[in-house]
């Protein structure tokens, strides 16, 4: 199984692995890196062969055919998701942060406040900073056992200066995969309240048996004319080094606004991000990306079990995505110490729950998109590391 | 010679060759493409070392390692053009049609004029256009044959409402490299009349014998202030599908300003762009340039020479790049009639002259970057499509 396979990618100008001393003090040498949301897989064979044809054409020069590409976007979005996507519904941008980062520039204004439900991708606070516009946070409630929305709460926390909603589906951390009444709920919420919704989808196919992503423009189609849909190939096939993503609106006048300042930066996609894409969204990335999920679904059950056996972890269940979610609230440490024994004795690197928001202030994300033994043999030095507590 | 190798990027999705037809009505089949500026050449040695690495890396995750990008940016400007570069100067931004986008963005305002040396780069106009500036076209005066600028006579066309020049170093089209005193009086200009200049210098590594390129930034630090400079490796490796320019600005108050807009954007580098620009920016990408260029200057004499010979056209002496430039007014003929001599019976797509703004109505850009077979075979085509004013 290739997904069983080591690869070494120290040394190789991977964040994961080569800036993880320098962001958390774990070594490389001996540590395991699950921080960044990449994986520690080789890549599809069908992304080898677009490499191949790259290398084959010799010819970096200006491209067209930017017909494939889509036609490729068009298509998975149909056969794996059941979504409907017109070509001039989409803008290609620079991988979806900068996809979201244009977003809030073209659609709110300096001062809006914009929702997000925490704890969630640090990096949307980080972008509605960016731009001049407020954080507003609006906390996940936690429901048997995982995160849900809590609409019935947060009707009273809004200011009424709120503008905008970036939501994350499926939800990282921990993978929620929402529901259709949930999506619902969130469509009528983003009604009520006048709110325009960014619904950024790049987990969509990581998804476990039993649960189905549904496109917020599937899920809630009475939304779509404030609804902007965000894609991309980069996290199921581990090519964010391409940058390349799909800021999709249905809406003609809400995608006219956008334009109206997507225009402005005269934006080409690049050779790489183009040719990957589309080797990714082919009948063999359709197969790879079945067994990942199986893949992961299984290591998501090995890392899960394993930390819920240790006595004071805590890891929420999972239905899609790598990015498992471990509260240590249970071992009665403050952050200090439970970081300390995840960093220093256990020497993993992860993703330090408080930067992801509110909600996350006693935890740590795991990324287990790597080989099932590592896996095993992180929950091993977890156990190790507070084996005290036994 | 490498570059006397014949190529066919027919139907490869190469926009020069795939979109001529559609574009000009000049079928592939036997048609000559010399408009878009990329050049008919197969990729240096080292760009296709490069494109192996990245294949036998098989890694297209999250990247780290802009250092020895930086690095090889730094070495090129300070060994090839005696320019210091710091590193915190350097934006990487998505080509520099994105560059020019996002510093117009940055450092003026929906309604300022924006001045532009004519005829020039048809993309300035667009740029400044699309972002809701005010084109402001200034003529390049012909001084002894070739296109200076007249500061004299611009002063009286001012209006007061420009905030900004734009300014191609070496020009396009035509090839002037500008003299340190074109440069001075370029400076003072900016001073005088209080204007921000950004210096354009993508065909910075394309010059002739006898001419040298002075990075404005050395020809004049005294406007460091007022000044951002462009430089890509694109033009002159032919690698603009890899979508990466580099802004630099010296001065720290003036790149605080660009910062403010440029991290809303939220906009990282790509894998095959920083591995393109690596690969250039290095000795053997050196030892190539210079061939290319001493190949360049022997294509812009053939077909200047070749072009100078028919009665009433007139190419304009080039110093450097492989944008030629070609005057039919001594031909009495209208647009159409030299237009349709051009692209229908001589059958070479080439450049529109007007779409480089005032002074370009009866010219027509050729781009000499092919085999030097070809540039023969473009001079007989056009002598033959004109042939009956002998």
């Amino acid at each position: 199984m290739t997904f069983d396979t080591e690869i070494d990618r120290r040394n190789t100008d991977c964040i994961k692995w080569d800036k993880m001393e320098s962001a958390f003090g774990v070594s490389p040498e001996d540590g395991l890196a699950m921080w960044i949301a990449d994986m520690d897989f080789p890549p599809g064979p069908f992304l080898q062969e677009a490499m191949q044809g790259l290398l084959a054409r010799a010819d970096y020069g200006y491209f067209c055919g930017l017909e494939s590409y889509e036609d490729a976007i068009i298509g998975w979005m149909r056969d794996r998701h059941g979504w409907t996507v017109e070509r001039e519904w989409m803008f290609t941008t620079y991988g979806l942060g900068n996809g979201i980062a244009i977003t809030l520039n073209a659609l709110t204004a300096p001062g809006d406040e914009v929702i997000i439900f925490s704890p969630v991708y640090h990096e949307f606070a980080a972008k509605i900073t960016k731009t001049g516009r407020v954080v507003k946070e609006l906390p996940l409630a936690i429901v048997d056992g995982v995160y849900t929305m809590d609409f019935d709460a947060y009707a009273g926390m809004l200011s009424g200066r709120e503008t905008m909603v970036i939501a994350c589906s499926p939800h990282n951390p921990a993978g929620r995969v929402w529901t259709q009444e949930e999506l619902t709920a969130l469509a009528d919420f983003c009604q009520r309240h006048d709110l325009l919704l960014i619904s950024d989808e790049i987990h969509a196919d990581l998804t476990f048996a039993g649960h189905t992503h549904i496109p917020m423009h599937v899920a809630a189609p009475q939304i779509a004319d404030r609804l902007v849909m965000t894609t991309s190939a980069s996290k199921t096939f581990n090519i964010a080094g391409g940058r390349t993503g799909c800021v999709t609106i249905p809406d003609p006048d809400l995608r006219a606004r956008f334009h109206r300042f997507f225009n402005t930066l005269d934006m080409q996609p690049n050779l790489l991000g183009v040719a990957l894409t589309r080797a990714a969204y082919s009948p063999a990335g359709a197969a790879w990306c079945d067994a990942l999920c199986t893949y992961l679904e299984g290591n998501a059950a090995v890392f899960n079990d394993g930390v819920n056996a240790i006595p004071g972890l805590s890891a929420m269940p999972m239905q899609g995505t790598y990015l498992a979610w471990v509260d240590f609230a249970g071992t009665g440490m403050e952050r200090p110490e439970f970081s300390e024994r995840v960093y220093g004795t256990a020497r993993i690197a992860a993703t330090p729950g408080h930067t992801l928001g509110k909600g996350g202030e006693s935890c740590l994300r795991f990324n287990v998109g790597m080989p099932r033994a590592r896996v095993q043999e992180a929950v091993d030095r977890l156990a190790d590391a507070f084996a005290d507590l036994q």
